[in-house]
């Protein structure tokens, strides 16, 4: 059975995932690794970003790792045959439901921020993104000719009960293992969605999780106060569309987008999907100057969440801190480390 | 005919509306100004928070002025007779499509944000929200009760050719007037609807706006490098759901929600709506500590944007900015002036 399957896929992917080959390598030499094609790579070699094999891998695997997908080649693809569909496909395939991003402030990079050196460091909070509801699926979804000449287009936001309480639930049980405190981001002064929403999360809260403290925060107000103090904050969870939005914004609050991991998880003791907050950043790819951290630490998330490993997790995480507090610094971080010089420091410290 | 109607609202809307009159009163006192009950206020007292007669009202001044609506006293009250739903409607009612909110960095206050100095000094961007479209007005829109006893609740986004092109028109215009740059943000990897705001954004820009550098960028990259590098923008064009919340995420850049105003415009010669982009703020209402700099700025951006007095809206503006730098300060800018205190510093400045 594989332990962990790679999915490089496009631009800077297979430049980051080749160092987590080389961390796992020493850290971890009796994983079982497998790899596939994925994204643009793979509409390449089959004419689809995601084939029927590639998902089956996906779940029979304890844990897949993905490096980035995308990129200006494929803009002319038909939509659904589009590397990013092959990630949507992805994620509702292996009903990853539970996106976990964190917004982590290295202590050696609390100055590599935009924002005052008070105002993040320290800072370590969870966004929690529901990861395949909302409107990146409801139906319909369409874009129509008017009598008139002109084009209608609509897209469907849809959540049910169970969608969001298998989600706030994570939430709920992550907060518990932290600093016990909950914000639920919608807008439900505006969407009946957020109506329902915010009801779900109140029932679940006050049912089961009414010794988590728990606030509900629109989500303008949201994206506000992640820029003011970020550091109020210790698990958010919100819908698709708002945590992709949010989960943005909060990665850059470290200044690093380069830093950050992220987990999508599902049923208990299904495999989770891992892959950094970066995209395939097609403007450095080939160059050998990507940052590699952040799919080392996907890695380590995986370890963690899904590998039952959390021990070598605790090692990884402590090397990666290490190696940054020794200097390390790809260009990102504004030093001139190449990827692989990125990835021996994380060796070397482990 | 009223030249400024005024809706004072709920919260610290008539606290700061008073500094207003008191403004116009010295700057303007030909200015033949109305005022109405709205929101909370107007749902208290008509049992509707926007009655057909203040529609009326609204669209035939030459402008409209709106404090502040809502609060926690209204919680309970049916989803369409809230404060905020009286909003909405007057919002569609005076067609207003193109929301201005500027995100702009006063100098005296440029060491006022979570963000450095050196990030947000002498920042002067704009952000160009659809107003009346998208998925605050689609149909359908409901929750139902599914058979399993769970529920299933439904939002639509809808946006035709017809709102996309006259939005994305304001901001190619304002451009030419400023730095002549647009970027145009959506998720066209995700929504139908991300597609054809592409479409007819490019197809615009192409026909009759190619003077204008435009760059499409997706709406999570956008609330990224709004925290990054805010200093890249000049005029950001975007719908309505993703411009709610880019453009709280952009104001709260200058440290001073307490300072941004807002103009909302529709067709040319129709009356334009002002707000400021702070809301009701029920927790200091009432103590006179509210900063009344948002609404001073929303009258300025109505003297230019509909009373055609961009004489006075200079005045205005350097008495707002001769007023900081003399260190006047509300509490939310770290000082000790009442309301009215800081109004004054206004008056004294003009
Ligand atoms: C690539 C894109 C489809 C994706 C998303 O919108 O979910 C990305 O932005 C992300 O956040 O993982
Ligand atoms: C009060 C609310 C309905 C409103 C909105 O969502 O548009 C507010 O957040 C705003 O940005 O003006």
């Amino acid at each position: 059975m594989t332990d962990l399957l790679l999915l490089p896929g496009d631009g800077i992917g297979p430049e980051v995932i080749a160092e987590v080959r080389k961390v796992a390598a020493v850290l971890a030499p009796d994983l079982a690794l497998d790899e596939r094609p994925f994204g643009g790579k793979s509409y390449d070699l089959h004419g689809e970003p995601l084939t029927a094999e590639t998902l089956e891998a996906a779940k029979s695997a304890k844990a897949v790792l993905m490096g980035a997908v995308g990129g200006p080649k494929w803009t002319g693809v038909a939509r659904d045959k589009r590397p990013e569909a092959g990630l949507l496909g992805l994620r509702a395939g292996m009903n990853v439901f539970a996106n976990l991003r964190p917004a982590l402030c290295f202590q050696p990079l609390a100055d590599a921020s935009s924002l005052k050196r008070e105002v993040v460091e320290g800072l370590d909070f969870m966004i929690v993104r529901e990861l395949t509801g909302g409107i990146y699926f409801g139906e319909p979804r369409f874009i129509e000719t008017l009598p008139s000449g002109g084009k209608r287009a609509v897209d469907t936001q849809v959540y049910t009960t169970a969608e969001i309480e298998r989600v706030a639930r994570v939430a709920f049980e992550l907060a518990r293992g932290r600093r016990n405190k909950v914000h639920s981001a919608e807008k439900s002064n505006v969407m009946d969605s957020g109506l329902l929403w915010r009801e779900v999360v109140t029932d679940l809260h006050k049912r089961e999780y009414s010794d988590v403290q728990l606030e509900h925060i629109l989500a303008d107000n949201a994206a506000m106060q992640i820029v003011k103090n970020p550091k109020q904050f210790d698990v958010m969870v919100t819908d698709n569309l708002f945590g992709d939005i949010l989960s943005d914004a909060a990665a850059q609050l470290t200044g690093s987008l380069g830093m950050l991991p992220s987990a999508a998880l599902g049923e208990p003791g299904a495999p989770g999907l891992y892959e950094p907050i970066h995209g395939s950043a097609p403007d450095i790819a080939g160059k050998g100057v990507a940052n590699p951290m952040a799919a080392i630490l996907s890695f380590e998330m995986a370890l963690r969440w899904s590998l039952s490993r959390s021990d070598l997790a605790d090692r990884l995480f402590a090397a990666v801190d290490k190696a940054l507090a020794s200097g390390a610094r790809t260009p990102d971080l504004g030093g001139a480390l190449t990827t692989a010089q990125m990835g021996d420091a994380v060796v070397t410290a482990l």
